[in-house]
This record gives C-alpha cells, sequence and structure tokens, in this order.
C-alpha cells in the first residue's frame, strides 16, 4: 500500500490527546503529510471527538488525573467504534504517576500500538514483572523487551533508537532509517507516535503500517538533514520533507531489516 | 489609516485567551507586527487582565468549561470597559461540547469579530435556525451565511477560504489575498484572528480594521511563499514577513473587491 | 569552569514547571545547549519529579492555582535535597493573582536565582516595600533596585535589559551582550532562565553560573543575527547556534564589566 499517497487523498482525521509541550509540532506534522490533525483535550469532548476521529492517539508527556481520564473516556469510545488507539508512554516510569497513568489506560482501553523509546519499552516491560539487567547487550535486550511486551500487552510495539525496533510478538524489524539529530529536538519521538495513528488509520494491517511509518519518518529525517545547521533548522526542514515525501523517496533510501524469530 | 504604522508606534496589548496549540505562534505573531501579547487563561486572572487589554481574543482550541468561564469573566469585564473582543470558534460543531461552549460566551458576551473558515461560520449560523444546503454554489452561500451571521449576532464576520469574506451584515468584502499554504500549518487561522485583535485595538471603525488585517495578513503569506520550501519554512517566512510588512508592501498587493448588497 | 562542556558531558536534568506558550521553545533551547528537559507541571507529580532533577526552574508565564501549588510541592522537594530553584516572575503586577503567586512561591521555596526584566524586578523590589519612583535615570535604577531584591530575597537576582544586571547583593555584573531581537520572540527571556537553570546545576557558584549564563546566550543571540532576516528565521538560528556554541565562541565576543558596589 502506498500509504502517503492514501493519507494525501483521504486526509484521516487523528485526534491527538498530547502533552502541551509537542501539540503544535505534532499537529503541523500531521499536517505536513496530509493527515487532519484534532488536538481535544477536554474530559468534556474527548470521547465524543475520538468516536468521530479514524485514530486516537494518546501522549501522556504533561498529563494530569484529569487528562488520564480523559484519555480514557476516549480509548473507550474508540475502541467501541473500532478505531485504532496509539500509546505513547512519555517518560513512564520516571514518576510513580505516570506509572500509574499508563496502568490504568492499559487496563482499560485496547491499544494497538505501543510506541516508546528503548528505556520506555523496557520500564513497561517490567510494569508487572521483573526487569532484566540493563547491562547486558542492549540490541538484544531492546528485541527481547520488545517482544515481550507486544504479547503482553497484545499490541505492536515499536521501540525507537538507534535501530528501532517494530514487533507485533510473531514478526520483528529493524529499521536504521533516522538520524542523530532526532533526539536533539523534543517532540520527535510524539510525532512519530501521531504519524504512526495515520499510517495505522488507512490499514488494517498495524504492523505494515508501523514499519512503514518508522520508516518514512526516517526517511524524511534523512533528508531533512541536507537542509540542517542545527536542531533549529532540522525543524522546519524535517516538515518541509515530510509535506514532500513520496513512496519512491522511502523506497530509495530504506534500511529495514526483518528477522525470523527462533520458534515463536 | 496606517494601521501597521499604528500598531508599531502603539504596541497595543492584545489579550489572548486560546489553545495550546497555537500560542506559541500567536505570540509570536503578534510580536511581528508590533502588538503585544498577553497570554492569560486562568480563570483566577482572566477578567483583570483583560480589562488593562486594548483587545481580547478568544478561542475555543482546547478548551475546557473552566476556560469557558474564564472567557466569559475576561468578555465581560473587556465589554464593561469598551475594549473589543474577537472571538475564534475553533472546529465549532465537532462535539456538541463546542458547539454549547460557544453559544454560552456568544449570550454572555458582546462580540465585535467573528472569525472562522468557512464551515465554522455555517455551523454558526445554524446554531438555532436551519442550516442550509451543503452543496450549493460555495461562494454564493458562504456570503449569504456570512451575512446572515453577522445579523444575528451583530457582528463582523470574517469567513476564511480561498476567498476571505468579511461582512457587518450591510457591506461585504472579498478578499484574494493568501495562498494555499495557510491550511498547511497549524494556528494561521487562530494567528489571523489575533492580528484582528491587534487590527480592532486601533481603530473605532471594527470592519474596516476587519478587511485591512485580512488583506495584511494574505499579503504577507503571498511574501513569504518567496522563501518557502514547505511548511516547515512557511512558518518563519510568514513571522519574518509580518515583521517587516508595510502599508506600501500591502497597497501593493492587495486584492479585494466591496460588493454592494442588493436592497440591504 | 566550561559550562558549556560540562552540561554536554552531564546532561543535567532540568525539570521546568513552566508556561504553555514557551514550554516547547524552552526545552528545544535546553537540548540545543545538551541539557535533558524535563517539562512536568502536574500537582500529581511535581515534587517526585524535581527530587530526581539537576535543577528546577519554575516559570508563571500561564499558571493557575493549580500550578502555583505544583510550584510550591515542587520547590519544597527540590529545596530539601539541595537542588537549585530558579525563578521566572512573568509578568508579575499585571494582576494580583500574579503578584500573589510569586509571593505564595517565594514565602515557601528557597529560590537561588530570580531572572526578570526589569519591569518585573521592579515590582519585586516593591512587593512589601514602596516602590521607588519609575522616571529616574533608568540603568541606575535597575542596578540599585536589583540589589535591593538580591539582599530581600537571598537571592541572585538578574535583570535583564539593553544591558543585563545581574547581582547577589554583594557583587554585580552588567552585560552587553545580546540583541534588539530578542524581545520580538516569545519566550526568549523565558528560555535564558531555563539556561540559567542548567548553568546552575552544574556549579555551586550560582552567581558564576549566572553570570556565565546570561553572557553565553547574549552571545548565541549574537551569532544567530547573522542569519536572520526577522523574528521567525532568528527563532531556528538561536537553536542552531546554542547548539553549536562553545566557551571559545563566548570568550570572543562577551561584554561584561563587573562593578565596585560602594561600601557594601
Amino acid at each position: 500500500m502506498n500509504y502517503l499517497m492514501q493519507i494525501k487523498n483521504q486526509k484521516p482525521l487523528i485526534h491527538n490527546i498530547t502533552n502541551t509541550v509537542v501539540a503544535n509540532f505534532s499537529a503541523n506534522g500531521l499536517l505536513a503529510i496530509g493527515a487532519s490533525p484534532a488536538m481535544a483535550n477536554a474530559p468534556e469532548e474527548a470521547a465524543e471527538m475520538a468516536s468521530h476521529a479514524d485514530a486516537l492517539v494518546i501522549n501522556i508527556g504533561t498529563c494530569t488525573q484529569d487528562q488520564v481520564n480523559a484519555m480514557i473516556f476516549a480509548g473507550k469510545a474508540a475502541n467501541k467504534k473500532g478505531i485504532p488507539v496509539i500509546l505513547d508512554p512519555v517518560a513512564i516510569g520516571a514518576t510513580t504517576f505516570r506509572t500509574s497513568a499508563i496502568k490504568q489506560i492499559l487496563s482499560k482501553v485496547d491499544v494497538l500500538v505501543i510506541r516508546g523509546n528503548a528505556g520506555e519499552i523496557a520500564v513497561l516491560a517490567g510494569l508487572d514483572t521483573e526487569m532484566k539487567g540493563a547491562d547486558t547487550l542492549v540490541d538484544e535486550i531492546d528485541s527481547e523487551l520488545a517482544i515481550h511486551v507486544a504479547k503482553k500487552y497484545r499490541a505492536v510495539v515499536i521501540a525507537t533508537g538507534k535501530t528501532d525496533t517494530i514487533t507485533d510478538g510473531d514478526s520483528l524489524t529493524q529499521c536504521k532509517n533516522g538520524v542523530a539529530m532526532l533526539p536533539n529536538v523534543t517532540g520527535t519521538g510524539c510525532l512519530l507516535t501521531a504519524i504512526v495513528g495515520a499510517f495505522s488509520s488507512i490499514c488494517a494491517d498495524i504492523y505494515d503500517a508501523s514499519v512503514q511509518a518508522v520508516c518514512s519518518y526516517g526517511v524524511a529525517a534523512e533528508l531533512a538533514m541536507e537542509h540542517t545547521k542545527g536542531p533549529g533548522t532540522f525543524l522546519p526542514a524535517l516538515l518541509d520533507e515530510l509535506y514532500d515525501l513520496s513512496e519512491e523517496k522511502v523506497k530509495a533510501k530504506a534500511n529495514i531489516r526483518e528477522l525470523t524469530l527462533k520458534g515463536e
């Protein structure tokens, strides 16, 4: 499927309940790829907005308990209508409130995709099981942990880092697209989560949508680096490249490897 | 009146109760044209801040009921002091809460200007009257609906789109300035609303202020396109051009048509 | 001390409880110099987040009473652990609520640095003493007022303006770095406050850290002006220059003057 063309044609409505730090950047990134963002955080309207959307993206970046409630209202409404729900567990583990927020959400909402950095996915793996040691070989642990989390929550897990890992528990893909500049700009992970929402909104194969979203975003970042002097100019360049991105450009630079899972 | 020069000279204080997605961009846009933005959303201070301002801009983009209350407190304080109030009914109709929020505000606050896209103005027309069919010729409908809304709320109505329509119910102006890139950047409509606030703060002729604000903003957008590779670079370019805008530049590119209203 | 190198090496965690207008810009500015921002405003987690941080930055830009409470929880937690607390009294004096918010915070939290513009520091001086007349020679008043505020709150005071004044009550430094474009971009003062937090997190000499932060930021702004057409392009240029800043670049352009305080 040509996701980028489909998104431009269908303009899916992506409902984001996200943090105040990245809301502007996420909305602009979604607009850039052709989706239609709705940023509606209020508990008063979250469920109704979600029920009209093509995907719901939940991000706990700056949330209060009121926001967690809004996320659960919206998540349940999305579940009822079969609208894909994507979760970004920002800084889970940093405070007990964040960990509790994610526990509440995951116990009440069926989430199709969880996108976090390697550390966040590791915390998620240990929510109610023992964490594995942190000092073993990172790449291996990432894959194992990601598979563990995917099975535990029956969700596609995207663990981003130098290498991005995407797994649904049965299959696993590694993507090496992207640039070292990404973590120097706030919200680049959150925007990827929102874009996964857009890709997931137009295709029932959520695993494939997740892989393509991650790869496309990484390619856009690589192209943006060509017009970048630092993180300040990287930001507008990334939006420009997302706007101008095409299936052809992505294919030309895609650096994806599907791994066979032994006996799983 | 040379609005741009007057704004630079007087630095009017524009109090914005706006959404978290666009607050930064609105503040930067107001600073760029020489106004002084105050972004004070808290119910605890909204009325006091509004009573010191030269214009109050209300935008329901991400509001909760608490925010609606703050807007009403501020609106009443502004009304009492004769400070112009500008309203942006973002995504009215998308949820019952949004429609209710706008109803509450319009029933309790005298609003001088309502700025929305064509769809929002259409919803506003139908708040308590029957909506006209949506499939008739759009430009014609826009004008009729805009006039209807202007008369209903005794306000200047600005309905933006490919052609922008400005009407106070008696006169109607169409403006064809602006660029197709504008809707690809979040908050460009909200920023126009804020700029209408700045123009309205320095001139008693709110209709003329509205026309000039819309035209000036469209011209700035056209100039910005010359330094733009996509929506990412359009954003800083727009701020640069607003900063550098002059009466002369606007006049050279103004594409405005005043329509005679039959029998009105 | 080479602050910039130390920050890049240590990646201090700077916890910001700041306003929604500038949160994105502050986070990006902190990332640019190599610090690790945490933007966690919720009363539910503010104290816990602060207790893990290397500095706490409090900014009342868009705060509600709930936010003030979160700031006090976080401030007390930081005080208990000896973590430096930096305060930005945005628009203090504009409303009684803001003045009250700052009074509450300063009465319950030990603040190491207060960063405001000249007007804000002047209001702070008059919180419970008589304000001095505003029409006397501004530069002189600034210094006297700044010293007064520093002694009153036993804090380093940074009063920014054409000339920046940094004083701990005993010593006073004037810095003339920076550019006239800075006040044309929202949040440039708030970002300086956040950067003072980063500098303060790696050195016990808070006065020296404050002077170096102010000077470094001003130099970055001067370098950014070379790639700037207006406030729109200044913003990404400033982030680029903060990212690329070095002790050598700062030393080459530093415009600092230490004043001897008579009889103090």
